[in-house]
Formats: C-alpha cells, structure tokens, sequence
C-alpha cells in the first residue's frame, strides 16, 4: 500500500475530517479541515474552484494531510504528497458520495447552482505518525 | 482580540487539538497535531528541539493552525500568523500545565530526559473560519 503504514492504514477509511495543509500565494502555509476519500491509491477530497486552496493546488501541488484516529486523540497518521489530478464533479457523484459517508445524507445539502466542483487526489509520497 | 473574530473566539479556549501547518526544508507543507493555549494575544504550543517542526519554525516562520468545534464538525477557525517567540521551558511549567489541562495529569508523562522542551507563540494575522 504504497509509502502509508500498515500500522495507520486504517486512519484512511476513518470517517473523520482530514486538515489540509496547502501553499499561499505568498509561501505560507494555510491548513483547514475537509471530509476525504481514499481510492486505494490516493487521497481524495472535493473542493469549489472558487476558493483560495483550489487556486494554490493549481500554483503547488505539494500539500499535507492530517487524520486524527477518532477514538484515540493520541495517534494520527500524516501523509505528504502531490496533487496529481484535480477532475471535474459535473454529477456532483463523488461530493454526493462524501455526503452519504459523512451526513447519511443522499445528496449534498449545502451545493449552490453556481459551485463548480472539482475531486482533488493526492498520490502519498511520506508520511509522519504517531500512536 | 486582535484580528480573531468575535464568532469564533470560544475556539481558541477548546481543550482540542489543533492541526499546525509549517513550510519544510523543501518548502512543502507539513501538517500535525498538538495542544495548544490561547495567551490572550498568541496562540501557544509546546515543541522538543529534535522534532522537525522546530527545525522548520526556525527556517520559517509562518504558520497557520485549525481548530475544530469538537461539538461541531462543520465549525472551525484556520489561523494564520507568525511565530514570533520560542522560549524555553526548562521546568516544564508550561507542558505540565497543558497535560492538567488535556489529560487531568499533573506532570506530562511522556517526558524523556535527554528532551528540551520550548513554547512556541503564535501571533495572529489572519484568519478563515466556518459555521
């Protein structure tokens, strides 16, 4: 399974939030927290092209993820990696899919007509880990 | 209280973790988990001198942390700012009074030795927040 440790791979099927550390316009760091999918090979998450991180995935494509185990505050698992691909969402299926696993909802609530959506994925090249 | 606002200003007293972005030696993100401390003006956390997130304080320092709603996973706070003291904490008065804090315990447990200890401040700049 790639460079993830089988000690912390199941931190990728958590149903948790995963904080995004990305690269400012300016070289900062900028970090927030959003819902995420693992493929088997990458790690996924949606994202608007209005926002500020899908305009510095576009500049860096290097970025962070933090996945905290959800029962246990003391053991997370950091992948770093690159954005390999950032594919269009026209159906909504995977944020729809995201709202399933993390709302039990079928669709995502909070889409408006003019969000253009796009699925980031993230191919891990290290990690960090601890627990 | 400076640029933090006034919606999201209960976060910074959360006994949560926060997740620190900080800029590697290769300018790429880094991302993990710590306890924090809100002084009033900076955010605080606690660091060994081995870890590389020290390193990469000292080579930059520009910093950005999320902090959840442990109540509520659709609220956060991102806050962007600058480390503009490290100070020392030879008698661990600040890393014990953050395991009272998260742990209930009067002394930090996994304290080794041969670890010297700092506290990291975090002056706010900006900031990004949701719910």
């Amino acid at each position: 399974m790639s460079v993830i440790p089988e000690s912390h791979a199941d931190l990728l099927e958590a149903v948790t939030l995963a904080d995004v550390a990305t690269i400012g316009p300016k070289g900062e760091p900028q970090v927030n927290p959003v819902w995420f999918e693992w493929d088997g090979t990458h790690l996924c998450f949606s994202q608007t092209t209005a926002r500020q991180k899908y305009r510095n995935l576009g500049r860096e494509p290097r970025v962070a993820l933090s996945i905290v185990d959800p029962t246990n505050p003391y053991r997370y698992l950091e992948v770093r990696g690159t954005v390999v691909a950032i594919d269009p969402d026209p159906e909504l299926a995977f944020i729809n899919r995201q709202a399933q696993r993390y709302m039990g909802e079928d669709t995502y609530p909070w889409h408006q007509p003019t969000d253009e959506r796009v699925v980031v994925r993230v191919l891990p090249e290290h990690t960090s880990q601890m627990g």
